[in-house]
């Protein structure tokens, strides 16, 4: 026994300090009084609309799950089939918690923002947001840590449950991303359609049948959905860098459990982040940039620290810094295009109609690709070449990851300022308080596109770790691309992206279309309805939503799992060659496509926002009415569409790793 | 020497053949006699126009020669420069005669429309567009083995020249499908959005100062853009396969001339295709695809006799089979896309407006490149295990080049057929008239869809059999996606085609900007324009876009062409593996994008037709409307994006194997 699994207990202690704060800040923002009833009905509706989501959602993957456990327990063994399920329902259970904060932070930073100001709505905000974000890393870093304390004593088995463990934490993440993207989009798209295109009435109007289920769409889209996203990818690297830690440092514990540290290093330095954001006398438009790069460079430092303290091969710090770097790199042009002069120009092209708007938006999404992607290439090159080989990469992976208490909480908190505006609306708060939610919500978009670009970013760099990883377990020293087997896997694997995009995009269409009925219908046969005189039946658009959701996860879902079984058993023996070029192709359309879509759709949204902001001729001009186009196609793409293609990049290379190891 | 040397005497006996069948048809097409001065006038307008831009691109082009050949002359020799002048001078000259031809053609198909009827004017139209077929594959097969013969003593210096004249062909493709691809679109884009949406006057109206640009448009793009790309390909996939047989059969001569011998094989069946056309007893709906497919089902049986003649390694039937039946396939998958039942559904989602007419279309594109790119994965694993390795790959993309002589008349028809509906319309010839072009140019939309499948599908092949010569040349023995250098290469070369995108669609969008400009300042300016009794001029509009297409061709020409190079050398000694890994990347985003853009650019055409023949609503209808939005996107997807990636992945493949021959 090497004395760094002592450092595992360590790793458990400051998961367990993060528990403390996630438990701490969520009775905070849970135990706050509404005196207001019509915002606390309102919340009410969007709280249950959530969780009757969440409840139908989970129902359904227990089923998976019970399906995947008596596979995984066939195929390999009891402890792998319970590491599936342990992170299934860590996923599931982080999702549950963070949802369940995120639909009552929205009521507090409501009323936060009615009665004591701008600064205190935007903290309880992030409060709300940073329950998502540390009960995220404190249950994959004790996940982690566990596992392999558990199950130590053979490297192989200890590898193959913690990829059966990440295997859980990806399958729940599939089914929450397509099912809360669908959900998001059908209940946006259809609200729109119908309240603002058709019969002009502004966005989050009560008297809008869809308006809850586009609230509760937020939550389960932005907030569950992203957080299993980001609690896959975290998994996944630090798994992938254990798989590749084994076969670089056989037998060198300090090593194997290096990616564990690090996590837990990011852990205390996304808390120190945190608070410090409640602290740094700083103005809010750059507060949460201020923490995030605060959380990343101490854990710079603290990496740094304990591969000096371990005395270890210094040569990993360049590819830790770089990892973290490349996260920072990729979050400023992810801004760059989705909120600077880009999206100005973009704006100006709606003056000429629909089709310029969409052809420039379109333009953006494609170029914003190239430097993210060179990035992260030239990242992989020198993390590799100078700084430990494929486990250079993956540390790197980690490393973007580790700081994952801060970032999702950052990405928590968009949705929750988003639906606060919503209740504040909804509530009739009058424009004092809408103006402050507005401003939550601002920061919010911009966060959003940042931690969207991040999301990208990671799952790459997580997918690469996995990628390596796989060609060890499957014991391929050169995959080559002059072989027919690899050269014919690497085209199909990257057509998967476009197809998996296909049925997404269509899903949101058929979905909004149904929601577009139902809203129609109840305008013209609720009487009194646009009048303000009469209630609409929210349920009845949840339920669509919910059930448009759910159905339409399936068959996308299956495909992406179904696709490596079947390129690694059609191509007989070559299948295991076949398999890595299918990954390799996979994931490089995956990653431009996905750049592409949430860019674009990021550039969109946002160059409505400007004009709505009273920029050329403002709401209701033509040049609005082209940009509202231009949003409604942004949508599924940022929302359903690019997000779905991060979790198919990390989910296809983890399940070939599984395979591997066969 | 050979016996098979002498089969080059009868392959150029067979060009010559060629030539003669496009001198008479270049005569039977250019001297009719028009007593109608108004339709003379025009077109004499448009031929002027379209001369005007090839004189003017010419020019620029002269200086790409000229510089070219510097270079060429001082890094290689001096009949590499001169192969390179001769294959850009055929490319030149293939496109001026073609479109002389097409120019003068359109006046003929109109005036037979009127005099003759039907059959006559569409066989008007598909002479026309013979002598763009039939140069291109006579130039191409005299070129090939005019060069193979003159320098066959040592096999490392026909490869060289042979790839100098590709490169040639390469260049002029280049300018000449991004040049044309703006010219036509920013005319269209510009008519339309003046013409169409702004003032509801119908397409093709003489009214429209943009009008005669946007004809010149479709002659410049479709025509000599697509001549020039497929003179490439045909090129390309001859030289890449000529650099593999030396390397597979050193010094077997009849294996070297083989691909050569499938051209000349391939030239006689389309040959026999066309002159069938005229003698089959046939609606014309379906006697391209019959003249087609008699053409390819000829060429299998005659590589058939060919091969057992000579006694040559049989199992290279396979491939070649393989590889004229992908072209097939490939092509009615873009059919299946672009005009049958997704269509409909198109036509419908437009009911609900812009936004879901593109979200549709969007999915469309996304689907339709499955198939396609499987298609080609597995018969390059197929032609690769069964059937001659890479040289066997190589021989499928000749042999789908082979019929190049009857594919390219019937794209070239395509044009023809549009510009003789201008021309009518603008005459006044009434609707007897009209309605016989209107159902030629719609089969020419048929073919251009397809056309425009067989070209990706083609440029594939072509960059496959270049990039396996590469790594011959390059003495790479595994592209290994494990090591650092290809990996980092190959995303890099994924975000290319984005780039390349991102520039053209830009480009359009602000080329059709000025266009716009143009147009309304007319409408403005010119008293009694609107009401008939002035007219309009054209002659600036044309000389809008042809200064806009020259101007914005220039950059991304250049990125195109200095990015394999940078890559070379910015990865000092493992320049030639990243640029291994370049090819890889850039060919697999450049065929799913391509792919992509071409057929959601067919489809949302289509569409807009399927409305416009009434149904849904027909013109006018908000169905429609929201139809032309999807349209004005599709113009540049598949006309100038999309068509330019072609040209992308198989000159940096070229470009890259010749620094490999350094």
């Amino acid at each position: 026994m090497f004395d760094s699994l002592q450092y595992l207990y360590i790793s458990s202690a400051i998961a367990g300090l993060g528990f403390l704060v996630t438990i701490i800040m969520f009775c905070l923002v849970t135990r706050h009084k509404n005196s207001d009833k019509k915002s606390a009905h309102i919340s009410q509706l969007i709280r249950n609309g959530a969780m009757t989501f969440l409840r139908q959602e989970y129902s359904i993957l227990a089923a998976v799950i019970a399906l995947a456990f008596g596979v995984l327990y066939y195929v390999f063994s009891l402890p792998a089939a319970l590491a599936y399920t342990f992170g299934a329902l860590s996923s599931m259970f982080a999702g549950y918690v963070g949802m369940k904060a995120a639909t009552r932070a929205n009521e507090a930073t409501t009323i936060a923002a009615k009665t004591h100001g701008e600064k205190p709505a935007f903290l309880t905000a992030l409060m709300g947001g940073s329950v998502m974000g540390f009960v995220v890393a404190s249950l994959g870093l004790i996940g982690l840590a566990g596992i392999f304390y558990l199950f130590n004593d053979t490297v192989h088995d200890v590898i193959n449950i913690l990829i059966c463990y990440g295997l859980g934490a990806s399958s729940i993440a599939l089914f929450a991303r397509v099912g809360g993207g669908i959900y998001t989009k059908a209940a946006d798209v259809g609200a729109d359609l119908v309240g603002k295109i058709e019969l002009g009435i502004p966005e989050d109007d009560p008297r809008n049948p869809a308006v809850i289920a586009d609230n509760v769409g937020d939550c389960v889209g932005d907030t569950a959905g992203m957080g299993a996203d980001i609690f896959e990818s975290y998994i996944s690297s630090v798994v992938g860098a254990i798989a590749l830690g084994a076969h670089y440092y056989a037998g060198q514990l300090e090593y194997l459990t290096l990616p564990i540290m690090l996590c837990a290093i990011g852990l205390v330095t996304s808390l120190l982040g945190f608070f410090a954001a409640f602290v740094i006398p700083s103005k809010i438009e750059t507060l949460l940039q201020k923490a995030t790069y605060l959380s990343i460079i101490l854990f710079i430092g603290g990496a740094y620290g304990y591969l000096r303290y371990m005395d270890m091969d210094m040569a990993l710090f360049g590819s830790i810094a770089l990892g973290a770097l490349s996260g920072i790199v990729i979050g400023l042009v992810t801004d760059y295009y989705t909120s600077g002069r880009p999206i100005r120009k973009l704006a100006e092209t709606s003056k000429t109609g629909a089709g310029t708007n969409l052809i420039y938006g379109l333009a953006i999404g494609f170029e914003s690709v190239v430097i993210p992607v060179c990035t992260i290439a030239l990242s992989v090159f020198v993390s590799f070449t100078h700084f430990g080989g494929f486990f250079g990469v993956a540390l790197a992976a980690v490393a973007m990851l580790a700081t994952v208490g801060m970032t999702m909480t950052v990405d928590a908190y968009g949705p929750i300022a988003d639906n606060a505006g919503g209740i504040s609306e909804m509530s009739g708060f009058g424009p004092g308080v809408r103006k402050i939610t507005d401003k939550l919500d601002a920061l919010g978009n911009m966060t959003a596109a940042l931690g969207k670009g991040f999301a990208i970013g990671s799952a790459v760099f997580a997918a690469l770790a996995l990628f390596a990883a796989y060609m060890q377990e499957a014991k391929i020293a050169h995959l080559d691309l002059l072989d027919p087997a690899v050269l014919a896997g690497f085209f199909m694997g990257g057509t998967l992206p476009f197809l998996l995009s296909a049925f997404t995009m269509r899903s949101v269409g058929r979905a909004a279309w149904k929601m577009v009925i139902e809203v129609r219908r109840q305008f013209t046969e609720i009487k009194g309805l646009m009048e303000g005189t009469a209630q609409p039946d929210y349920a009845r658009c949840i339920s669509i939503s919910t059930r448009a959701a759910l159905t339409e996860m399936l068959l996308p879902s299956f495909i992406i799992i179904l696709a490596p079984i079947a390129i690694k058993f059609g191509f007989g023996a070559s299948g295991a060659l076949a398999l890595g070029g299918f990954l390799a192709g996979a994931t490089l359309t995956g990653v431009v496509l996905a750049l592409t879509m949430t860019n674009a759709g990021g550039a969109w949204d946002n160059a409505k926002k400007y004009i709505e902001a009273g920029n050329l001729g403002g709401k209701g001009s033509d040049a609005h009415r082209a940009a509202v186009v231009g949003d409604t196609v942004g949508d599924p793409f940022k929302d359903t569409s690019g997000p779905s293609l991060n979790i198919l990049i990390k989910l296809v290379s983890v399940l070939s790793l599984l395979l591997a190891t066969l």
